[in-house]
């Protein structure tokens, strides 16, 4: 309980699934703390904003990365950005958890082919929320 | 001359750079020797081959950008493998090379915002090749 969850979604790459985003943050919420709420926000601002400013983002991001205790993925849309958060949490050794809608896409063996992720494909997004109770009770879940 | 240069773009992600793709390593390979001259082909498998075939990809891609000189990264189809391999071969410190065309995307402030990566967003792919001959010559590009 009270676990300082990493969120990792797609912002510049598309907000297809910023919906969806925004149900898992709110789930998490109801017992845990989201560092990076903002990724569910409809309203987030999709631009550059030059390199000094994005630097802003990219420390804070990094920052808030190296003290949470998990990272919860949603991979379904293709980001470089969440492929970055995710190869920067393995280095720190934060513990993560991907989810992704086998139905729309392939995930990258980059993904698929680290041993250190653990990945759920779903058909369904209401799979992800029994998965995602058990992962933020601490229990292995059983997929 | 005869650098070693890991290319990375989009596979899984979307192949609609391809051409490009193939065009970067091709004048790449005039010069020096491209590691990841598959990412270039059009007929390239892009279907998930489970857990341990995928593996194989991840440790020859890895061990690859361990050797590699530099990464050349092209950025404007969003990619969780090409993120992945940006922060790894960060970790790594392995100079990146990045492009993407700014007429189509806004590039993820985990890169933007990133001071080690060094980035060329162009309007025409053409504007390419000439910063490219400059990096692999070993000259600073002038942009």
């Amino acid at each position: 309980m009270n676990k300082k969850v990493y969120f990792a979604g797609s912002i510049r790459g598309g907000r297809t699934d910023a919906a969806l985003y925004r149900r898992i943050i709110e789930y998490i919420q109801r017992t845990d703390a989201v560092l990076t709420e903002h990724v569910g926000k409809p309203e987030l601002n999709l631009l550059e904003r030059g390199r000094d400013r994005d630097g802003e983002i990219y420390r804070q991001d990094t920052a808030w990365l190296r003290e949470s205790d998990l990272l919860i993925g949603e991979c379904t849309c293709p980001s470089l950005g969440v492929g970055y958060e995710l190869a920067y949490a393995e280095r720190y050794g934060i513990p993560c958890h991907l989810f992704y809608d086998r139905r729309k896409v392939q995930l990258s063996a980059m993904l698929t082919g680290d041993p250190y992720f653990r990945i759920y494909p779903y058909e369904d997004p209401e799979e992800i929320f029994p998965i995602l109770r058990r992962i933020l009770d601490g229990q292995e879940p059983q997929v």
